[in-house]
């Protein structure tokens, strides 16, 4: 999916939300930005949504001389995650079908985005927590996600959020014990995208494998992705990607890939076939049928 | 009031909306807005967020060769606004107090804003005009402008946006007899806001003498305003303007001017006593003593 003119307005959201957390003074936060915008306006928007933050980003880094903008933000939603994943975790394992339930959190973690979403939205995160169990989603998906689960030998979770990994703690304690889970994160810093540093807090490691892209990507632009990283890629019976930045850089990968998202923007709206506000479960395989149907 | 950086994305917007409104295709849009974001870049912050948007939709028109992006989707919201005026009509001649039901109506009608709120929430404006009458506002400052209409020979409104207009001419309607009343729109064309032309289908010709600014701004910089409007912004003993662009470059101005405007942005909202969603009816007089109180 490339990046559309209707993507520049977030894309710029975000360089001055990520201006104003490096930047002491508002003189030096527009400084920044202007010159992030004066790069960003030369750039290919035939890149994907993704890269082009991944650039823009880059660019704002570099600049800043800080490695993460995001480093304050990031740990204020992993303590509100923290005590939300608290009462999810209760919901879940009282819940008639706690796969379901876990999977329903996870897609209600995903409304941490500092990507697709201003930093203020993630003010809605309990709201939309405690909205999960009744969100309507694709029952049939949910079973068969959890059938390709039970014959699988290793999953990889590819993660999106800081915060969002309390909720995929809760999903990973839920699937089958058999099954070897290795969870995905980013290589270094990039927006509130979680890193190997930020699954510690959230207690992935205990349960799951924690490996990196290899890049600093949002999503997973597999051309940009390490040997090693690919290899789990390619070996894993399930692969489940959580996030919009995931969906915009694999919707047309070749393997089956089962997709965790809520449908933040409208231009991705536009180009699948979800409704904004959409909670999404399905791979790209269901979703190729949709569309060829 | 400055640009802050963080208009840079609601300008980014615009310029995204309007660069889709003149092209024909994406690949168009993409490039003339990237020629608009190099030239942001380079834009004195110092200027107010309408000059801002004045230069942006400069730099657009004249790349597109186009004098009115906005056409198509001003002549639809002055359809819309056709048909919900004639309902705001029936409630307001039969209300307790007319006057203020023709203020609370034209300030709901601010609602149709392509600058501080994408094209798409004008589809809000029938909601927005259900909730007018029982909107909180400032009832003192109704009785204040009230009773200065009775004392005044001319009242000059700083109009807005099309569609509006529609509702300011309800407004006129209830002012008192006695009173000249001059309205002024922009020079020619910039976003949605009204030009000489869009005042004819409001029928407000026929109840106010209509000039314009001088200047293709939105809302109403003074530095750039023709003298003939300055005669007339100087003469009145009252002047009401309507919108945030008037709001942000009249806000201290040295006559008494009374606002009427929605704070649609957090970036207003953090320059003026007001909250965000608030309904405003305020002179700068009276926010001067509210802020050094």
């Amino acid at each position: 999916m490339k990046t559309s003119a209707a993507c520049m307005a977030c894309l710029t959201r975000q360089a001055e939300e990520a201006a104003k957390q490096v930047c002491d003074n508002d003189a030096a936060a527009e400084q920044l930005l202007k010159r992030v915008l004066r790069e960003a306006a030369e750039f290919d928007l035939s890149l994907s949504p993704p890269e082009m933050a991944q650039l823009i980003h880059r660019v704002l880094r570099q600049h800043s001389a800080c490695e993460d903008p995001y480093a304050e933000v990031k740990a204020q939603s992993a303590a509100m995650a923290l005590s939300l994943a608290h009462r999810a975790k209760s919901l879940i394992v009282t819940a008639d079908d706690a796969f379901e339930a876990a999977l329903r959190f996870a897609i209600a973690g995903n409304i941490i985005d500092f990507g697709a979403l201003p930093i203020a939205a993630a003010e809605q995160a309990p709201i939309i927590l405690e909205q999960a169990l009744a969100q309507p989603i694709d029952i049939n998906m949910v079973q068969q996600l959890k059938a390709a689960l039970s014959q699988a030998k290793r999953v990889l979770i590819l993660a999106d959020n800081v915060g969002e990994t309390f909720f995929d703690k809760l999903l990973i304690e839920q699937l089958p014990p058999h099954l070897e889970v290795v969870y995905a994160v980013k290589a270094s810093p990039v927006i509130n995208d979680a890193t190997v540093a930020d699954t510690v807090d959230a207690g992935i490691a205990a349960l799951a494998k924690v490996i990196d892209t290899g890049c600093d990507a949002p999503g997973t632009p597999l051309a940009q992705c390490s040997v090693s990283f690919k290899h789990y890629f390619d070996s894993a019976e399930v692969v489940i990607a959580k996030g919009m930045a995931n969906y915009e850089t694999l919707h047309d990968a070749e393997r089956e890939i089962y997709f965790l998202t809520q449908i933040k923007c409208a231009v991705l709206a536009q180009h699948s076939p979800f409704a904004q506000g959409d909670w999404v479960i399905a791979s790209n395989r269901s979703i190729s049928s949709a569309i060829s149907a």
